[in-house]
């Protein structure tokens, strides 16, 4: 398993009217948590793009128990529960709040897609043998 | 079953650099579904809230098959297939472009809530009224 | 002097929790109008780019009298006061509420440049040929 | 002068298909830069709208020089030029990348407003005392 955390402050223009972050929004805090987490081990998402391969998502599924608010500063938990042998990625995250209460779950797996041919490929050697560690 | 369609413009604020609409504007396409299957019903979302009532997103499941592209126009079709007689209610969510394919599916559980005390209520009657006859 | 006029309806994803439109959000109406002002006299801003031109935003104003709120249907009025004859093109923006209210007023500047090369050049041809006659 | 200064890091959701931010997010960027300089003197703008002052913005001014990129370490400079006496306040904001050059510059005016009546007012006290040892 491969575990990272970084941490956002919530602005205003995350804010809807009900006084709480849009549920739209925290599809972005997932992606900062995953980007972040690659950040962790040393790659970027620049990096991955720039070696030839694009992360598109393919499903995403979330679980809202509590809102962020305005200026909450929120923690993002990213995990990687399995080493992505196939086609595939999973990423899992948890945000909370600063008292540590548990605000969102969800999933988000992507394909690993050639750039120039938009062909299924698996995980690049570079992050793959960054990753294979943890598990 | 209750169903209804839409359609939106893609603009520009909407892509990534992908080229493609982000991943996670979808969410807002779900949004702007349902609050136009309850406009042709007679009914606004407005008046929901200010009748006491509010629907907070408990839970999100996307599903991405192709993307939709800056200045394609797509078809929003949200699609209601229970009556709901408990405190939450669940819209399907299917998204199109010009040429018919599907480029998302997707559901939305949300809540009914009192907005004063934050307790657990049902669909209010004024919408169960206009729904029931389609079930 | 060339004008268009477009509606759209204010979704709860652009509000904030001053329960109004968040200020950032009237750059993306601008846009919607420059766009639909353009598809008005038979020209989308997608061919403007595939005829290897692009229109990189160079300076934003805005001011802001009232508020824009959920579910509004906002009239977004477009106007270009002038016929651009060198590498700028200048629109003038007015967002009016269902009373006609003036909600905001503005203008966002544009350079024309070549995609291949990043040099400034002027409005393509096939877009000064249609716009032309309204001055 | 009261001058401050923040970082964020770009990600995926705030770029379009031209490869850049996406002109209209530089709003949030300037929101961002305003509330971290009120929380560099101890302030948060939460507590400013508990004391029942808000501050909505009634004009903003954007000049876009270069072009903030995905991944993008941004440093946002906010600066208060002047201590507001009167019902208005001026933010004067400057991005920079990582090689320091100047992306972005512009300003926001807010008007200081009673929340309970609308009715305009000035700097709350407790601000003013804090920002007025720098002018």
């Amino acid at each position: 398993m491969y575990q990272s955390k970084v941490q956002r402050r919530i602005h205003y223009a995350l804010t809807d009217q009900m006084g709480v972050v849009y549920h739209g929004r925290y599809a972005e805090f997932f992606e900062i948590g995953r980007t972040e987490s690659l950040r962790d081990l040393g790659i970027t998402y620049k990096e991955v793009e720039q070696s030839g391969t694009m992360m598109p998502v393919t499903e995403m599924h979330i679980r809202f128990f509590r809102s962020a608010k305005y200026d909450d500063l929120i923690t993002i938990v990213t995990t990687l529960k399995e080493l992505p042998t196939g086609h595939k990625i999973t990423f899992y995250s948890e945000i909370y709040n600063e008292k540590q209460e548990l605000l969102t779950s969800g999933s988000v797996t992507m394909y690993f897609l050639k750039i120039r041919t938009m062909e299924k490929t698996t995980m690049p050697e570079f992050i793959f043998e960054k990753v294979k560690r943890f598990f």
